[in-house]
């Protein structure tokens, strides 16, 4: 028998489509435990839960629950809250106060980082706290996992909206650079390329901040794949370096505004500083008046709603209940994780590890993922997110038959 | 009995997601007639035609054809050009030469301009040329029309936008301010209102172009949104002007930057202007240090796939098919419109009107679909709207039960 006490959860970090799933996902799993007395929210993460500002949640109704899973961003609210030690002392007495056991926190390395320090607090004061951290990222950067909850579908937005993009610049053809969350890992960049069909789709290049780029060589690209195609989509990671390691766009803005006050990320700069420039060097190189835009993709990534994987949405309702059902059979923490099986099929296994292991650090895209131009994206990486992004909408094109 | 003779039909404008619908529309009507021998298709509309880039488009399978209506972008592709008088009188010798009977271009009012001028040149050389626009636009901006094709899958891709930002802004509160396409009509702005559930819901502001503003006046309806609900999610026209007729990002541009070289749409420039300034303004007044976020829409709102509205690609479809059906009844030229009868279902006639009524000037939203205050919309543009757009997905919410 498990202990008898409360149980408390929280949301953390950017949204997803998908995280409302884990949360339903381990409070319905929840409701089966006698032990488990009451299921309480942290309304806003541990920001809130340090102010105390909880809910019901054993009150809510099947249903409307279910209503909840399916609806993207952060039922309960979330945080970017960064905890200090202090913070997650506090965080301790009012679960001893609330005689809360069972506690579970949905988020990124952060958020494990979190969880780690709280159980290692809870160990220390000999007070049996089972702590659990579930995995959700649309950056895809967990350690110990091959995918993380979220990551799906929000690459599928990305996917679709390439696919919709390289139709567009193929209607009235151009320069389109478009600008993709991801300052440390690209796998979300890189899953514009899910979509595509022939050689001759869009996203012609593909730039991701584990590979430093110069923006000499971006231009030199898209020159390229302008003479091949008459156009070129590009798809850049809001992240990508420069050979120093730091934003592409860094010692331009130095150059240009002595103050240094133009906002790097959450902005449309790096896509209008690329498509400026880009406009600038190809037409005085190829001697033409070029139509260059930029769209920099922006919030509906992690939000949009209708675009959810399937599988996305099954793997992070089951990493939710399964974080409840190692508690109750007595584990006293970890992380839930996602792994694959080795074998033709997309098979996937669940599992648990120590939450320092995917605490704090995470990780970037493999090598093998990436083509050695530094450019473009390889087949592994394909046959790695297609069957977690799902399969995309089918189109069609004209046959364009001469006339006789 | 119809006159004998070929077919011509393009593309014109911006794509959209339902104009290969129209295109299709057409061309399987068009199949229908032994009158009608080949059935042509220019390539990036006139701009190709003037080339003679066409395509023999009998040649294709139905099959192939509905794939291709259910393709978002222009399947022949599509161009922004202006015709000249040279240019029509051109266009005027080439369907001459190919014994083209038969003119059907789907596009703008632009598009309803040159149709226009060609059926003009084609009566004073008492050429039978039957000369006919297809409506088509995002921005809902023709006149003669209920609404247009385009329109209503384009504010379902802003509608659900909204829907996820919202939920978004709630999990993490902060101001968000959305830019939407739009220069001279606010009717896609305004869809931003669509998916909302409760008052509190966003957004809370809504600003289009028809209804002069100050950036003094949104910085203070932001500011009482904020203090209201601890949020605020505000839609943007990218076309807002000040009191006089300008963008209202211009006088800050000049002072700024003497060389005046920012582009003004088609970049993130006036929402990261926006942001900027509502950021330090509202900060100064409250005494806060406010996260403030703009998101700037872009090409997805026209191109996005799997969005699309059921009416609208219906409606698309009908009046492409229709446009043939006209002519082959014996009209010269024309219109195909879309109008709504009278009475408290949704249900609207096609009809046709001169192609001068359509041409050149553009319609913007009526007063009684904005508030007086200028800053949100009414219940009358729900009322207009909401079938266009169609069923949005249900979302929930938790109910936040207190913990006892």
């Amino acid at each position: 028998m498990a202990l008898k006490g409360n149980l408390v959860i929280g949301q953390s970090g950017g949204p997803t489509a998908v995280i409302n799933q884990s949360l339903v996902g381990a409070v319905l799993e929840a409701m089966n435990y006698d032990d488990i007395e009451n299921i309480y929210g942290m309304r806003n993460g541990v920001q809130g839960f340090l102010k105390e500002d909880i809910v019901n949640l054993s009150k809510e109704l099947k249903e409307d629950l279910e209503k909840v899973a399916n609806t993207p961003s952060a039922a309960l609210g979330s945080c970017r809250y960064k905890t200090n030690d202090e913070d997650c002392a506090n965080i301790f007495k009012i679960c001893k106060k609330n005689n809360i056991r069972y506690f579970f926190y949905i988020g990124g390395n952060d958020t494990a980082e979190t969880a780690h320090i709280i159980n290692t607090i809870a160990q220390k004061e000999d007070y049996e706290l089972h702590t659990f951290h579930i995995p959700k990222t649309v950056d895809n950067d967990l350690k110990g996992n091959d995918h993380t909850p979220g990551y799906g579908s929000a690459a599928r937005y990305v996917s679709m909206f390439f696919m919709g993009d390289n139709l567009d610049n193929m209607s009235i053809p151009g320069i389109k650079i478009n600008i993709v969350m991801g300052r440390h890992a690209g796998f979300l960049t890189a899953a514009s390329v899910l979509g595509k069909k022939d050689e001759s789709d869009g996203p012609h290049l593909i730039y991701v901040p584990e590979k430093f780029v110069s923006l000499d060589k971006i231009v030199e690209d898209i020159g390229n794949v302008y003479e091949k195609y008459g156009r070129a989509v590009v798809a850049v990671s809001e992240g990508i370096q420069n050979k120093d390691g730091e934003p592409i766009i860094a010692p331009y803005i130095r150059e240009q505004d002595a103050h240094g006050n133009i906002q790097l990320s959450g902005s449309g700069a790096l896509g209008d500083f690329l498509s400026g420039e880009v406009k600038k060097r190809l037409n005085e190189k190829l001697n033409k008046k070029l139509r260059v835009r930029a769209d920099t993709l922006g919030y509906a990534q992690r939000h949009y709603p209708t675009i959810v994987s399937k599988n996305d949405a099954s793997e992070a309702r089951e990493v939710g209940k399964l974080a409840v059902q190692y508690a109750m059979k007595g584990e006293i923490s970890g992380s839930v994780t996602i792994n694959r099986k080795e074998g033709k099929e997309y098979d996937i296994e669940f599992g648990i590890t120590d939450l320092k292991n995917v605490a704090r650090v995470s990780r970037e895209m493999p090598d093998e993922f990436i083509s050695p131009d530094g450019n473009y994206v390889t087949d592994a990486f394909i046959k790695y997110a297609r069957p977690i992004v799902g399969e995309l909408p089918e189109t069609g094109k004209l046959n364009n038959f001469p006339v006789e």
